[in-house]
């Protein structure tokens, strides 16, 4: 278990960060940035969920300035983006898959280093859910937008947070084990991925929310 | 002066939070966030200002993300509104009256917690007046708005600021006790309400700026 | 090199500060901010980038909330702008240069004192343009604009970060002298101001991006 416990940069967490940062590269495209806000973008979107869980805890520097693995691949996607973004653009759906995987990776990431360093439970469920969405709170407020995660209604911060959730108690329960913890972040995955699917939606508040939940 | 300075979680705390929490939820509400979004924005708006001394001070992971007392106080308020918002919004005088005496426990709370902490008079001081104000101005980052503590012209900040110093001082001088501190919390409450009735405001910048001095 | 290594406060440093507190007293006024916005604003732009450095590299409390004189710097430039602000927009072009200076300072500054708390050289060069644009960036999040620096073209950001690059390498060679330093200072500033006067543009992200380089 000491290779998640610590938080080890892996190679599936350089894919994680370098898959989010395409959706920074495209929203500082969209807001037609120039190539220094494309690549900022593609940072804080890749990195800045990250950034935030290392500064609660207290680990700084962050592994999102001091890491070259992650720097770089936050960066790459960039400028990837910044030369190809039109055939990014169409690739909507792989990215949309690909996005799910990297914040089901970015949930056993962020909550078992919070618990290796220490925290304890609720602050590494906070900071494993804020590992997932922070890169795009960041990015949606450095673009102007309000963050999407707090209105799409979409299922991401709850499969997130049952993530985050359900690492925090097996660590308790000391049964926190390799396979389990893959378990977790295909069951984050599959979820996400089936509340997309099935067009399943959070309740917004309101006289009638009753009425709304759910769009079926 | 022992649990002032520790910044222990008292019962008054819970309750400070719980109200701050209030206005969070309802921002929420009004830009109709699905129900993640109220939780989290009430969390912002009720624990973000101590996050922001935490972070500031050096004290991690902060009690915003570590106290079950306290995050469950903030929820708590992004429950009732996401269910019950129509009334909430009715009892803005409440509301209102409710938030002064938050505003006044979180700067005696901050500015003591840094001062205990081994901070400087001025690190206190700002930090003191940030725990104040720091969850409504991220609030209203977060739900793309311009921070209205800034703009809005109403004397919020002023009686924070002179709570702070005042608290400041008396630990600088060695003479600070509960009572006075009691003390500096009812001024502190009493001047925010004094400036709502009466409409003191804080002047504008601009060219004809005197004219401007005060709504009488 | 000491003097330089633990970053202290120099009256250059004080100078940098006030001047670029300006720039946020000014974006305050602009959008009718009161006395209040228009304090915290020149604080969040002079010395919003230096606390986003000493949060990253876990310097805290940072200099921006404990150093009188820094504090006292960016509040004056706001107390000034806020009677005298006609004057200071006459004043664009002077503000322009002396921007441009005290960015080159921070750059150095910024970078200096991350290597000599035993920052690596990623984050050294991260953080030294972050001292730089970080204010900035705050300054415009908190008046509920895009960042003008993710997306006005000009060539600010890419002078900070050649020049933290070269501190960073000097430094790596255990080359860095005072005399290097300044020479670096002096370049970042020419590199701007020479940018500014040709019309020198950062490519932005589109089609037919390739037709758009620079202004010529």
């Amino acid at each position: 278990m000491d290779a998640f416990v610590v938080g080890s940069v892996t190679m599936l967490e350089v894919l994680a960060v370098f898959v989010s940062a395409v959706s920074g590269g495209l929203a500082a495209v969209r807001k037609r940035f120039d190539a220094f806000g494309v690549l900022v973008l593609a940072w804080v979107a890749g990195l800045g969920g990250g950034v935030l869980r290392d500064l609660l805890i207290g680990d700084t520097p962050p592994v999102g300035v001091s890491s070259w693995r992650l720097v770089v691949a936050a960066l790459a996607a960039g400028v990837l983006i910044f030369f190809f973004h039109p055939g990014l653009e169409r690739m909507r759906r792989t990215v949309l898959v690909l996005d799910a995987a990297a914040m089901a990776l970015f949930v056993l990431q962020g909550t078992t280093k919070a618990l290796g360093l220490g925290s304890g439970v609720l602050t590494a469920v906070v900071v494993g859910v804020l590992t997932a969405v922070g890169g795009g709170i960041l990015r949606d407020v450095l673009t102007g937008e309000v963050p999407l995660v707090f209105a799409d209604r979409q299922l991401y911060a709850v499969p997130a947070l049952v993530g985050a959730g359900l690492v925090a108690a097996l660590w308790r329960l000391e049964l926190l084990a390799p396979w389990n913890a893959v378990l977790v972040v295909v069951l984050v995955f599959a979820f996400r991925m089936l509340s997309v699917a099935r067009g399943w939606a959070v309740p917004p508040a309101g006289p009638g929310w009753t009425a709304r939940w759910g769009r079926g």
